[in-house]
């Protein structure tokens, strides 16, 4: 629940827009919306400084769609990660507004624009083609949880021209998502470059030894360079959660 | 070379209070000081926003104290990490005013104060005894580069209530560095308690399957709450700079 | 066999109910039933003390259910597990009093009550959803198994206050099995508030360096909660057995 | 602090045996004896049935001394695990009454008779002759936590005989921790044997593939026989805590 | 090429049976018939004692039926593993004297009795059901080598009194072939028990950390019964070349 | 205990050269020989086909002249393995007929001649200078189990030609014990020339990826020769073990 | 863009054959072409000595059609790695010209003969039949980079009669592409019979511990052989691009 | 033995400046030189290209000296690799010429100069201080081959200017050897700058997840650069042979 709609709710008790009992109902599911399957934390958002997001993968379409509806009676905007597109079908059939990103798989609700959180740009930078679709979760969570966000794709260590070319973008953000599988350098490189907190992001692209992105993780985690901190192998969103703490400060 | 210094410097040539030639012997060091086997990086502080610091490990004590003589020509304080017992004599015996930290195995001089440069507190969180050298190791780093900090040692979750006790020290600080051994399950709960980016810091306390740290970086990597990024096992060091330049913004 | 029906063959024998080959013929089968494909071993019961299990994975129907026809003729009760869906419609197609359990992928047969066996009760807590299908694999087994089983879900540390809030019913469990993912960081918590041998269960769920329930296993293994101990990952049935051993003493 | 001296305390200060302050005093140190280098946690046995065990590894004689003098305070006997020669002459010096066992590497200080809390017999059962130092933690932990205790050692695989000929004194116990290192299949055969809880600790004796202590490990965990829970490798402590927890019952 | 067939092939030269092309032809083969896909090696019967077998996996149907007529040229029999359900078909259509083993997952074609070459009989002793088709491929390949061979299957330890029931088949075998998943536990049992070689076959029955047949494998490599030598996991066609080997002594 | 000794025991005692009293003695130790620290299994020469060969690793000097002395008792001959340079010299003080091969780290003690029980001979091939203390440990225990046995060293695949000259030897070998390390090569090599069981021993001379023996060990279990079976890293006595046992047949 | 071509555009230009429009239009296109969804980096050519190669894997054919277009309007020939059948065919269908390798898994089209820049003949030679899509992969890329290819298929070393055979051939080559599977000795061998660098390719052949090209992987890193360099698991394409830029030396 | 030394020999034949049994004694120690402990392969120079090498690990002082008096028998210089500082004194006592190179572990002693083989340069280029011994090993190796060779120390991509600022020598070069720990980043950027074979060689220099070069090593072998092939871990020498034998071409 915003703390946003909690004020409004109590203003409205105080001044007799709202009888007793709906207050209680909307205070009473504070803590968790409880749909059986799944219990909704609302009260994540106070908690934490984000809303609760919800994870696609591994549920049906009629129970992202039931904690859709729950979530929407406190809050404006939803966001929901690692959507197929049989599911992001499955939502926009019952949530028209609905916009599904078939890169990233993520599928967000905006009932209202999203209330400006971050203090400055968060950059994501991303090594390869590969790469995109987690670079693409870390840009729409990041945005949903409030931040300008930048992009700047497909500047991979083996082209260092390309990424030098872009020298000032990397120096203007105020925290930069590098986003890279393979051997997972651009992080260290990145990382040499700027005076900004650098959270990286393996992707599971690469193979052999490096199969499911354990050379990048490694490499990223042994990086040479002092201001990195990394999130697990594909985790985008993890990526521009931690990014987005930063930025709100 | 701190910034101030540079300002400095250009000032006084202006001003007729330093020749040419003495001007130029000076920016001549400004990209590095040759000592033939280190080049120390005097640009470094200018590009990443912190100096240079001593590796002390693999050094010989006349080679790290030939690097603390080059960098004291440009700047008032220095830190050495991983420092032994032995050479942390050695090096006291050359610098009087050389202090010891045997638990971080951290050597600091310092002729002027630090400037604060941190705008909030960096809470430094520790699971057990065993962590604390690599806690100490985080702690003497931030306050080197700037950051006021604060500790919250020996409270790992298998009580909980310790860590509970300390739920407002939590939510006040600007940014929380965690260590943790074992299974690293300390991360996941201070990541939940709070809405601030939390540096996770796995030590290499941990024994069969997580020998070496194994078992408390997989699991912070894992973590299950969404605010955690992670630097490699016993890297205090690094952990503190990370949330230093996160407290910079 | 149950050791009720040994005992009363031999009383029926005893007293004329029961003719010499009658009993021969089901003494015969004690050791063990042999259907060619699968030798059902009767003994274990009285050796092991509980009754063999019938593993679906990796077994037709068919001989599914000639094994729980052979273990129908001296027990009354029978526990399948990891049935999918196309084998549970094939045994209950055969036996119409199977009920399955979905989430747990179970199929249960019980032609009498489960006679009572646990002395106290198996208190089953599990970390998130993706975790429930290991749980209710435990849940399931232990139920068979005699034991009066409570269920605590959806308590993972990320939001500890959900735990803690149930810290009466988890000291009033006689056995714990703490089911968990990811980091599996629940078990040390719970650990550390109880008096109570835990019983761990890593799950299959994590991702990255925690694939397949790694970092849960090596986190639950290197608890730094002491009266913690382990099963294989997503070994809900195995974890039930011991708690259930546990919970006759 | 044990329930017994908390009850004595207030009985005393209701029968005006001690004045205010002294109770205070005694009262104050409940949550934990603060030593500056370590906080000894005299609450952890009401919150967890057993008191805080010192672990030598990584103290210094004087740092362990201190801690068993504020141990004594509350508590009439201590146990101290991982100890070395060196580190036991040291204890022993201090405290006269300090039996050293080598091969447990345990000092154990008993003022008073331990009180009985468990209900029956734990049995340790080792493989070989390189398993025994753990063998003996555990036996050295169960008996301090007020276990009967009997063991088994010398009895591997390959000499299967020699195990069955103790089949009795397996099926007589209540709890049994069986101690094995190499393949570890010990497990496996004395829990196809028995219907008792098994705890099983792996240890580091193995070489190659199996070096550490991994093959036993994951051969523990992979047992064929379903009433086996595992715990961390040559956690002879952390067994007998487990089997104590479970022989109160 | 069997040496039988070449002696007689040069007999019949002598003896005017043969023409001069005729023999060329066939010596012309004697190292291998080039098929543009396959190079069959008629030579490694002579150099290793037994013929090229066909790994059906990763070939098409024709492929397989190409090299079986390639080999019947020169060869009585003929073995094919690793053969899905459908290749099976696809060769039985074309040779209707092959017979499909669907356990095994092999394909034998007999013109004429395979000669007896081993000096005793192989025993082929397997852990549970799952490891059967492992234990079957085995089988196959021994009796296509020429040996007698029996079976011993689903004497796993868990349940030891089995395995100990047929001590005198154990004994009597001149080379003994244990085929185990899991913990892998039954080559150190038997190779305690009797004083013929043991080569131990882990199979890919296993999970969680023994995912695979890792732990079976680790497990085997440090038995604690001297007489085991291990192949790679599932390679039950490995250890029966190996035990025919030795058979053949 | 030897079964020529105990023969003789038998008719000395029907012929009246020994009373009753002394035979007691001897057959009590028949089982085991109990010196409190260890178990002598006197038994398991009837039973496994080769004595129990003394461990030094892990015992101190007296420990191991105690089981020495022990062993004599009964048996003509006693190896000893993994003996240290002060171990060896602390045997010799007290046996002087003892030898000490310090490249092998094996102590022999001969009273008699080594009974002959291998029917061909056992050829040890090693690839490098590196791997001779393993070769060499399989050399003695071979010898010291009745075997005649050659030896083949330095004769790595990096250098093809010298192994192809011994072609001769190689097919002249009964069982041939190969022992490299680095990639183990040399096994698929010779597995490739000849039709003799092979008996593959990584050894732990690697570095990187291969350190500790692992690039030689998965690659000899993943041998393109189909006669190989492997033992676990440095296991020489292990390989030879199997070869005495393979030889005996 | 090749380097001819360049050449060409300045020199038409200088002669009045182009005006300045259409010579900046091609100009511009210089650093990359941009498609949207890829950057053709034309650049590449003139800074590594070889063009962007196309691969297949992830792409959608309409991507790959696109590609090959923005290519050619630059270049000659094009080469496509990783394509599927079903993407062949639709790149046929567009490219009547393109050639599908369905072993290889490439495809290439030649507008004109590939200009000769290898100074001498790559030889790329293979242990197995199932090397061979890997070893194919090289040909064609070497091939394409301008260079004469030989190939020597199914030499492996379990019958290194096979490759003696062919020393002269191996003698003759300028460099070597080794592609082997299961434990990758053939590296090693050719490395000890040649003075050319080997350029080794593990392949994804093998099973086991050896899964996925494991054990080929690390047993060519610690080959004995000291000419060896080894490239990632089945990277083929990899392999012949440093063979390439050895050859034009 | 040196090919032109061996040209030399039959030519002072021819011209009776040698007598039969001179030349024979020379020509029998042509495949090689047995010192009981070691057979010096003097052929290797006439088959690989270039002499074999002593490594001094795991030898004594003796054994070295005496192979190096072997070894000059028949040629001018020697090098030997990995020797200590106390081993080095051992051998210039004997050899007064042998010269210590105390960072790259190696002596040499040369007594002409080393014939010029390379075509052009090597350059050797490493990322940080720690890399200096596995570097200056790869440098003295090429050196001694006959290489000219240049060094490019400390240019590691965490500040990516001072490798850009030497772009020129990087593609003057003929081949690179990459020296590189952490994460091996430089390879890749190394790799997309310059149109000429890149040998990388991972470094021990590493930690946490990357222990051993474990990280550098992974990430060398999924580089996104296509010119790089990867060594073994801290193999200087290796990556100085292979470079080499390019460099001769």
């Amino acid at each position: 629940m915003q703390e946003k709609r909690l004020r409004q709710l109590l203003r409205d008790f105080r001044q007799g827009r709202l009888d007793e009992n709906a207050v209680l109902e909307s205070l009473r599911r504070l803590p968790f919306g409880d749909l059986g399957h799944t219990k909704v934390d609302h009260h994540r958002e106070l908690r934490q400084g984000f809303p609760e997001v919800i994870l696609g993968e591994g549920k049906t379409v009629s129970q992202v769609n039931a904690i859709v509806r729950e979530m929407l009676r406190l809050r404006d905007n939803v966001l929901i990660t690692r959507v197929s597109p049989a599911m992001a079908r499955g939502i926009r059939r019952r949530f028209t507004k609905a916009r599904y990103n078939p890169l990233a798989r993520t599928v967000t609700l905006r009932s209202a624009p999203v209330p400006r959180q971050g203090k400055g740009t968060i950059l994501i930078v991303s090594a390869g083609t590969s790469d995109l679709p987690v670079a693409e979760e870390a840009r729409e969570t990041a945005e949903m949880l409030g931040n300008p966000v930048e992009t700047l794709y497909d500047v991979g260590v083996a082209g260092i021209h390309r990424l030098l070319h872009f020298s000032k973008r990397l120096r203007s953000a105020r925290v930069i998502v590098v986003v890279a599988g393979m051997e997972g350098a651009l992080a260290s490189v990145v990382g040499g470059l700027v005076n900004k907190p650098i959270i990286a992001v393996p992707t599971s692209v690469g193979y052999g030894v490096g199969q499911g992105g354990f050379a990048a993780l490694v490499g990223m985690l042994n990086s040479c360079a002092s201001g990195v901190a990394v999130v697990n192998i594909d985790n985008g969103f993890g990526a521009a959660c931690v990014a987005s703490l930063i930025n709100r400060l």
